[in-house]
């Protein structure tokens, strides 16, 4: 039997070019977190499958974990997300934990779905929470962060727009003041949900459906209706504005423009899957015509911390998958030209001690230096550098070594210059 | 029910400070890799298990696999190991790849065991593999490399022993110059790698046994335990010596000599555990008494590339686990001191618009500002920044703001001082 070459379905194989672009993305990710003050932490990739149980997305759990029995009879999962995992570690040292405690971190998940455009069974994500802050100025701290992630890989305002809105305002909305039980707060929840999905006159067919007759009767689907298509706090009925939560979302709102953050609206119908969000949410879309679809989200989730049977922690955080921000980088045209880091290529003419040591000098001054195979004509040498995406080729023979002068070629150039070690060092570092 | 805060058995939460010292460790191995022109990739932890039941050793496939059917009915694992990984991916693009093919990864592994000292069941391992050189060259270069990440960490030589062996040279003494056949081989070679699980006569009776009667009877044992008991080449018989596969040590233990490295022994015992390697293998003990056990290790594997049903491709690779690597450096007190990045603690007692357009510019500096809870007092905040490690608090009030001169107090020695934003760059920078 001869064995395939390719990857698991749905997950990546990542060449040192695929690398190259993750390392960069990471890297600006981290940036920008550690410049806020954010640690990284991580863990597990196996966790048990009750982490799940009580807030993922029923729809995860179900059908999209990849749960399976460890050899000790354990039911256990790869994660399908990292809010439990950060929640649970938050709660094991609850007491000792200064906050507002800042974390980060860039897991891989796993869910088994389809895989699509934007959608792989193995992402990794950017997660950022920040814990212990009950006022806003946690969401307005984590939605600026999230705005400078944008601003640092070269996105202007004008490609996303960050949406808003408030479960707690939805719940009062649906509950106390349109008279919804809870049963159908919760199916309108994830009706609206799935908005996107179906067309205006299906929507509003399954949504009339979902309310009573009674209830039909007495207008509650009309004014529904008409509150979901306003496309501003100002669109709303004056009592609904009054509301603390419909406040909560004027307030965020105008500090975000204080704080300088752009292209940020309400919007009423954003609901986010997650199961554990208590109140502000927020979601960044594309605005690209050919990618217009959500790229990342996140809001407050107060109640996670406090499942673990300890002190509730006021928690507001979001998640950012690798392949849907790779997808709006491609398609606004902010993807990095990135190139191999390795910067010399060692053309080894001789066996001399001279030349190990000349080679290690090198390094220790920290120029990456590939040495080619000393059993292949210059010329093949000079060919592997070139595929390899190496700039300059070194030459080493037992002349060079007395003289302790080397010849450097520019293969982008090629223009060739001798030059002592001192000076190789300058001139690459000069680039 | 109450959720548990403790990771699954075996692995390991990574909590900001533990990630710090990965973070540090990860980086001292991506240097060392990436000055020798190494480049970084990565592949999915969920392979076919397939891809191990040739020749990864028996007992991690049978025993030890976190095998499972996924959703689709394929059984999957979580990679016990990353070479059969690699060398799919090199077969994958056999042709279009430029040897030599210089590669490295940091992959995480999963093995089911009893978790104790040094072992998880979750570990990080460096894997460094170079492709296409059939010359010792390879072997020269990789166990340079890892004497160099030895060096990087601050070990020195007398802290650990490099030992080398020769597998084809270990088949050819059994085989055909002692005269066992295949399965002997096969059991002594097994045999021999758990020499040091037992004392020396349970050894050696084990190892009598294994052979037939009339070789015990022509004396075939006891010329075994001799040349098992050889120090160095020269102890070894005139006839064994002169055989090219023994040359080959005596060719690699001098070309290490003149390449710089150090503490390299010759150890007819050494044999790691894994099937697929072909002829030099090498492996690192740490010296220390309290710590006396193999580090990591590696060796020539010609053969796994081509049972892609590719052109097969001459490798050397090794691998180095980061739970061993951390009791080394705990056993020799090489463990670095690490602090948080953070260098700022903004205590914000103001909410005008300048604040955060002040805080903002900080940040474009790259100097890390974490912002203190705006509802605590003062105090209260630079108690949370002490906790958190961070040296300096930065005050910023409507009178700071006015004169854009604000106090920088250091927690460390209580010092403050009052100063522009562009001095407080200039001061953490000069750090």
């Amino acid at each position: 039997m001869t064995l395939s070459t390719q990857p698991y379905k749905g997950a990546r194989d990542f060449y040192p070019e695929d690398k190259r672009f993750q390392k960069w993305l990471f890297a600006q990710w981290r940036g920008v977190c550690e410049g806020f003050g954010y640690e990284e932490y991580d863990a597990s990739i196996i966790e048990p499958v009750d982490l799940y149980l009580m807030k993922t997305s029923e729809e995860i759990v179900s059908e999209q974990t990849y749960v399976f029995e460890d050899r000790g009879g354990r039911t256990v999962t790869l994660r399908p997300e990292m809010t439990p995992t950060v929640s649970r570690m938050v709660a094991g040292r609850r007491q000792e934990l200064p906050y507002p405690l800042r974390w980060y971190s860039i897991p891989n998940v796993w869910r088994y779905e389809r895989p699509q455009k934007g959608r792989l069974r193995e992402h990794w994500q950017l997660n950022v929470d920040l814990f212990g802050l009950e006022t806003q100025q946690a969401e307005i701290e984590l939605i600026t962060l999230a705005s400078e992630i944008l601003k640092k890989v070269g996105a202007k305002p004008s490609m996303y727009t960050i949406k808003v809105n408030n479960r707690a305002f939805i719940n009062w909305l649906l509950g106390d003041y349109l008279g919804l039980d809870e049963v159908e707060v919760q199916t309108v929840v994830r009706l609206i949900d799935r908005k996107n999905k179906m067309d205006q006159p299906a929507f509003e067919a399954l949504l009339l459906n979902t309310i009573s007759p009674t209830q039909r009767d007495e207008g509650v689907g009309e004014r529904l209706l008409a509150i979901l298509g306003a496309a501003s706090v100002a669109d709303l009925p004056p009592e609904v504005r009054e509301h603390e939560s419909c406040k909560q979302i004027e307030t965020l709102l105008a500090a975000l423009q204080t704080a300088g953050v752009a292209g940020v609206v309400f919007d009423i119908t954003l609901m986010r899957g997650f199961d554990y969000y208590t109140d502000i949410v927020f979601e960044v879309f594309d605005t690209h015509p050919e990618n217009n679809r959500s790229m990342f989200g996140g809001g407050r989730y107060n109640g996670l911390v406090g499942q673990f049977g300890v002190e509730p922690v006021p928690t507001v955080g979001f998640g950012m998958g690798d392949v849907t921000f790779a997808d709006f980088l491609a398609t606004h045209n902010l993807m990095p030209e990135l190139k191999t880091e390795t910067e010399i290529y060692a053309v080894v003419l001789s066996d001399a001690k001279a030349i190990h040591k000349a080679i290690a000098g090198l390094r220790e001054e920290e120029v990456r230096v590939a040495v080619g195979d000393t059993t292949k004509k210059i010329e093949k040498q000079l060919k592997a550098a070139t595929k390899l995406g190496i700039r300059f080729a070194l030459f080493m023979g037992d002349d060079e070594v007395k003289e302790g002068i080397y010849t450097l070629k520019d293969l982008d150039s090629g223009e060739e210059k001798k030059m002592s070690l001192e000076r190789i060092v300058s001139t690459i570092k000069a680039l």
